[in-house]
């Protein structure tokens, strides 16, 4: 129906954050409707809902906004499950980077890979991923790392996203690692090749934002201030992987340079974190991949308590984060990182959809895109609080049921 | 099919363990064939199969065991997401439990509920393991905690068993928590109540086994012993909650009583282990509860090493442990244990079988039993390697397909 007819969602216990953005309330309201016109929510009520062409019976289970996951590498050829059992023998992330492991792995399997073999492999992770009741996710490039393939990842990235129900937002990540060819020159890695794609993806539309992995291993700071000049300068938003594995000035640098978001954040000092808060950077905390690294959780407690933005998000990737599902990644967050529920739902998604530059949906209210999840569950704190549950029995993508199943889970 | 034809899968990466008790060996074989016979394993080969009525193409995915759960709660009504949340600020586990919440909030539910509405409920609870690989599971009483209850429960798992393809066993575990009307008489509750339901429960024959839970707040390590020496008056097999949040001497009275398994063990001193490991006492082990509780994991990984018969298990309950998945379990087995994916997929097949008196399968050899998984996914690896990942794409029982999906994740 979508654009054209209406859509009434009744009977449902509707949970939501407020459009505010600093809130971390969640409103709920019992044997709620929803009334989609045109796409777009254009009444909330509670009780009898308003006559409609289509009538979607909550049969009184849970509705939260469709959730937002902003922070993916879900385009790659190949999954690395040695590395996975070197890292359970000790082996450490940088260890296997510079023994040619880790990314570069995935850099040369990509490579070889053709578009449209990468976006038959991005559709099916779009799949698994509005399986969890994604309607929203950014997808980096970055495994490329020279022109060609940055290009064509990120003309699959924009083919997979065709007639697909997730709206895919795509970051240019050519600044992820060195790679092989340019060892030992990063800088000239930037200048030559970075900097000049930033123009053309530019010219071409075929990026909304660029990243950069502020890291020893990776970029220096002056490195990646480089490249977020020349994507401020291309006029495009700015992402940035911040302190993931040490303290490196990458949250400061987010500051500074008026990011959408800074990533990671494993490891940043207080006083950036504080700083990132009055520049208005989002936080996009990814505890999946402490989970799989065995590192310390980002400070997501603290994080809320000192009034910032926190979104979350899977960093979906064949390293360090092999995890497409965002209920694990809300159950981290909550058991792991002391969110509440109400906070977490927040993060998943209205703070997420505003880091992308969505402030259109997120919210369940009039004037928001019609995007719903109907969960198999009496509350939405299922979704936290019954790790690798399958809640997601309706997605609804701007009045359109894109999605149902029958085995969920009790 | 079952015991009538006959089924031959073919080509896939079969992965199995040995059926040698105490080998932690995973033998891999691509391009197998399993041939099954009157529901039972009768050759494994490589390469072409000889013909039969039906042949399964794996497509060189992986195969492996059907996973056995030896250790869940999952006849219960009612969740307790309230709690969840209540913790999540602070609040302990004994702490709920002394409020009159925790085990007894369940108990009270269960109490209301119908026989015919715990078995509907716990069928789909099998529904849910099944389509996670599990063909064997354990349930529990033990939130009846008066007789009329737990011969309801007992008598609701067979029920919910009977034409269901996860094959479950049966343990009365009447000794869970001390009741609210014999509150600090926990020894009058097991002489008047749990010690006469034994016997009748042998008599009826209502339970393979019987589980005491021995902890500060449930039962001291006399009144377990109490409870062992009547099930093994009884003829009934023993399992024992051990040392889940303090050391408390379960582990040291499994070694004397010749339990088949200790569960929890997160706090058991290492020379009790060893006594365990000299009395053949398998050692099951639930990560899933620690991540709930926040609470150190066991330690998986020194047992191994000890030559230990360690097994995993969801300890799903309404509580401590709302995880219905297995591969969520043996994902953090191997994060949080350390465990390897070898040592993980053998604790979640063979041993956890083993553990239940079930020496006919957990193993893919010429003998055992035709359960089978699978996975979609080129290495068994992934069930470790991708947290939250659907992988399982069939399962056969005995010679039969009785699970298969097509929304699996790349």
């Amino acid at each position: 129906m979508g654009a054209e007819g209406s859509l009434v969602i009744e009977n449902v216990t509707l949970s939501t954050p407020l459009p505010e953005q600093g809130s971390w309330q969640v409103v709920t309201t019992p044997d709620a409707y929803v009334v989609i016109e045109g796409g777009i929510v254009s009444e909330v009520g509670k009780g009898t809902p308003p006559r409609a062409e289509s009538i979607l019976d909550g049969c009184g289970r849970a509705a939260i906004p469709a959730l937002c996951d902003p922070h993916t590498h879900a385009i790659f050829a190949g999954w690395r499950a040695r590395e996975f059992e070197m890292r359970l023998t000790g082996k450490g992330y940088k260890e296997i980077l510079a023994a040619g492991g880790g990314i570069l792995d995935t850099v040369r399997a990509t490579r070889e890979a053709s578009g449209d073999d990468l976006a038959r492999l991005l559709r099916r992770r779009l799949d698994a991923m509005l399986s969890r009741g994604v309607l929203t996710c950014e997808v980096k490039s970055g495994y490329g790392l020279d022109v060609d393939t940055e290009i064509r990842m990120l003309k699959a990235i924009s083919e997979a996203g065709k007639d697909h129900p997730v709206d895919v937002v795509s970051t240019f990540l050519g600044a992820h690692a060195v790679p092989g060819e340019w060892s030992g020159d990063g800088a000239g890695y930037i200048e030559e090749v970075v900097v000049p794609l930033i123009g053309e993806i530019a010219r071409r539309g075929l990026a909304e934002f660029v990243d950069v992995f502020c890291e020893p291993g990776a970029f220096s700071v002056a490195e990646s201030r480089r490249v977020l000049e020349a994507a401020t300068g291309a006029g495009l938003g700015l992402r940035i992987h911040a302190d993931e594995l040490e303290a490196s000035g990458g949250a400061a640098l987010a500051a500074e340079m008026g990011c959408a978001s800074a990533e990671h954040l494993l490891s940043a000092p207080p006083d950036q974190l504080l700083q990132m808060r009055d520049a208005d950077v989002t936080a996009v905390l990814l505890p999946g991949t402490a989970l799989v690294l065995g590192q310390p959780y980002a400070q997501g407690r603290w994080m809320v308590d000192q009034g910032m933005s926190v979104a979350l998000g899977s960093d979906f990737n064949p390293g360090s984060s092999p995890i497409i599902d965002m209920g694990l990644i809300m159950v981290l967050a909550c058991l792991q990182m002391k969110m509440t529920p109400a906070e977490v739902l927040v993060a998943a998604t209205r703070n997420a959809a505003m880091s992308l530059g969505r402030r259109d949906r997120g919210v369940v209210a009039p004037g928001y895109r019609g995007d719903l999840v109907i969960l198999d569950a009496p509350q939405y704190t299922h979704l936290m609080y019954r790790p690798g549950a399958r809640l997601v029995s309706s997605v609804i993508s701007a009045g359109d049921v894109v999605f149902s199943e029958d085995i969920t889970d009790l």
